[in-house]
């Protein structure tokens, strides 16, 4: 199982790091790609190729702006994408938009502002779906946030 | 391979029919529910226990205003959730919001505002990782539906 | 008369002080709870349970994002609800809409961004149809105000 | 158990029905008032003094664009004030706007756009904070809502 | 001429300040208040009255958030109101729109997002109806604005 | 007491006609032009030395989308200008920034979105402090509006 | 100078009428394609590849939602890219910040939401930096434009 | 091949330098005028009809809050006006909405919030419609920028 995370500038890479820490927390491949959509776009289409051959099973891609590269990607692939909307102007509302806001069939599974994890999240829910072990990981990882959480923040708190 | 379709109101009916019709079209079996989160959440946490219980795979949920409903469903679930925003005020940006930005460790698959048609498209993409008969029928979907638009647009129009 | 004060991260105790402050002017009793709607979903209903039955009478919860906590909680009791806004993107618009948009039965009795201290202001004053000492409280309250106010300010200001 | 509703203007009638709807179901009394804040400032005050030697609980008013009414009222009163944001032009964000982003120690609770049946059950689990019959009325409309709801929608419905 | 200047608290005092500046380049005397519409109200309309009494002629209110005060005051005199949106939340646009979004027959002048100074010279060019000298002034002012502008911008600037 | 009425398309007309309706309750004379700021900038320019010279006092300048108009006029005169949004796109919201938002010393008095009416009052305000007749007609159309208003809708409504 | 016109679906055919009918004024020769940036990309980039070939000097692009489509074409050629925002959600902003925001280096020169004959205007604009003759049509059309404008609102209008 | 970069205070001087950073790439002469719409309007007027006396071919205009200068240039030119919305209050969007939402037949050329350096690069685009050298080194740009890319990207990174 293994995952490509695609964002368009180095400048993004602390907002792309809650993909990789999510995929890592449950032992989930993955592999990194700095390729923009509008400045390399033959470029991204060969790796769209070459990860296609590979084996890799979900894309998730951050972008900023008018945040092209989700959407780019989904028309040049099957395998579902996954989409984080970096805020790099506006509260990052146009990077929202520019992702979310797709036209029929070609979707993109967007997660909140600059919510990487989320991606990272997301792409391990869709492949529980067919890794059983993941699956379990995914129920005990909620067990354990539960616990965790419940001990952490008590029985109530001072204000 | 099934996916459960929730929506709060039977006034959102029309608008989560392409969810249902993406699904057709992919011969996936799914199953609709109309259950609110804030008026029946018993009801809909049963639903939900129950839906597991009969192998359900992944479920798609619309909601309008404070769309809370994919949410609180993503907080009983480990499968993957994905959210339709349904507009019903300020152009669904309630929706919309409500939706995507959800906290770390929870998401929710966002789809454009009434797009409930890439919903049930997204299913199916993220079905195709388990079942490789989906993932045929999208490399299919994806040809015959290049076909018919250049069939349809030709080499130029009328202006 | 007992005041619970919900939200769904340690990190927002700094905004959330203010509803602690107000209910201590008023001499108000309340308790804190650190309680989040996706990631302790049952603590939280167990905890609702256990508040109605120790005789609590008005529920403040504030959050940020796709802020489910108050609207969570409002479809678990029919006590009324104070929702705090709390910015933590796009200015706290998301929290705002996903708050104060309830559907129709359910409402959360929304306050301004980040304005918890007049969570507790309205929770006295709910509390104050039932208890007169403190609607006299609350007279008294405005009248000081009015002579701080004017105090502080005086008749006109160097500009 | 009085609630006094007021607005501006005649043509925001069919959106405060509502409210007297959500009061009617409960069997609370209430009193509506066309004044506005800007028109006839003397006779709103006026009008405040009336209502709560005549022993009013709680307030409900609604407006649209630039929405002072409930926080005119609200500054005038320690009862508390529910605020009914009215759709007059771009969606309704300029009432929301001005009646929620009340200043510190003066709130109003704000309900959702146009949603003045909100206001009134809210009026009512306020009320219902001193009058036991109400808090039962409120347990039993739950119910049956939730009767009703799973009754309508059954087991699942065609899409 | 005389002009009188409202804010609601001393924290506006920086942003109000360039309103005091307009006027004292054009010799106009002022006078500057604080006072809350919501904390103060029966203070605000005594100095309104007393301010009619005195012979002043235009008003300067500015406000942050739900920002009545320019309203209100405009609902208490016949005077020309001017409105001074202050940023404090959502980038100033809840003041913007509680000031601006006035009721027919009510109407509030209203400049940018903090920009009081353009308050002031709005009241400088309301009372160049009446007083030729400050029409005088306004002219020079204009004339010299433009010499200024031109000679420390040049020809062309390095870039 | 003159006002000149300015807006850059006769499809503007019917929002515009509340300017002229104001005026003409007050029996302040006006005239209207079709002009707009950036089709015929120099016939523009032209009208508002003409006015200047035949004495006009004041300007009320409407217009949408990147709505210039009242800016450009106010550039070129020191008479006060004020300015209407006119929706024609994005709910007037662009045609609001471009008014509103003007640069330090040249100030537009701007009025909510569509409300002409408004600024035709605000118009009579200002001409007020020049013409004491128009200030008596002023208060007793305030003394008129209410006691309509008071008489229209009674002490208390059906609902 | 020929202008090739681009945009996704043929429902978007009665907006970018508008940009033919301003080449048709100008006698500029164009062709138009529906080409989607998601759904038929290889043939989009092949057709960018032949209008190169057959001397296609400007293009134009129309796109709602997520409008990639101008940007997408911005980054496979080097002529300029005219791009219009079609409103098909939430007014357009989507489509507006989708087109408008793009990464350094690769512009795409956005027009008025919907407002595709802007874009017919903005390439003649451009074409004639290359055509005197064009460059003749446009400061004559400037000046027919202003001709019929002054006869059509003369001096003056009823209001 | 001459570009003129317009902007309204010395204060832009920043934002604007990317315009001249990519003209000089491309060896394209510019020269830059600080020259305010509404502060020296006839100066602008006059150095307007100055720099096409000498030969400039394009203008690029940058403006703030409400951005009238590239859309008031545009009316007086017919030479192509490319717009820069600079961020100096609400993200920005004041000027966005002011530079790009132009009326029929003044089109201004917009590009991102804050981007002058696609300015540039679009009067670039724009001159090498006529200039075959700027359009061997647009191609050149494009394909370093590629190769450059690739090279600092490699083919994956570490997150």
């Amino acid at each position: 199982m293994k995952v490509a995370i695609f964002f368009g500038s180095k400048s993004d890479t602390d907002v792309m790091k809650g993909a990789a820490n999510a995929l890592k927390e449950f032992g989930v491949e993955y592999k990194a790609f700095v390729l923009s959509a509008h400045r390399v776009p033959e470029k991204l289409m060969e790796t769209l190729h070459e990860i296609d051959e590979e084996g890799f099973e979900v894309i998730i891609a951050g972008a900023g702006l008018a945040a092209h590269l989700p959407g780019v990607i989904a028309s040049h692939t099957t395998m579902p994408v996954i989409g984080v909307p970096v805020n790099a102007a506006i509260n990052g509302l146009d990077a929202l938009y520019s992702i979310v806001q797709m036209p029929k069939s070609i979707p993109v599974a967007t997660v909140g502002i600059n919510n990487s994890y989320n991606a990272g999240m997301l792409a391990v829910q869709m492949l529980s779906l067919k890794y059983p072990e993941l699956k379990e990981k995914l129920i005990n990882f909620r067990k354990d946030m539960k616990e965790k959480f419940i001990k952490e923040n008590g029985e109530g708190v001072e204000l």
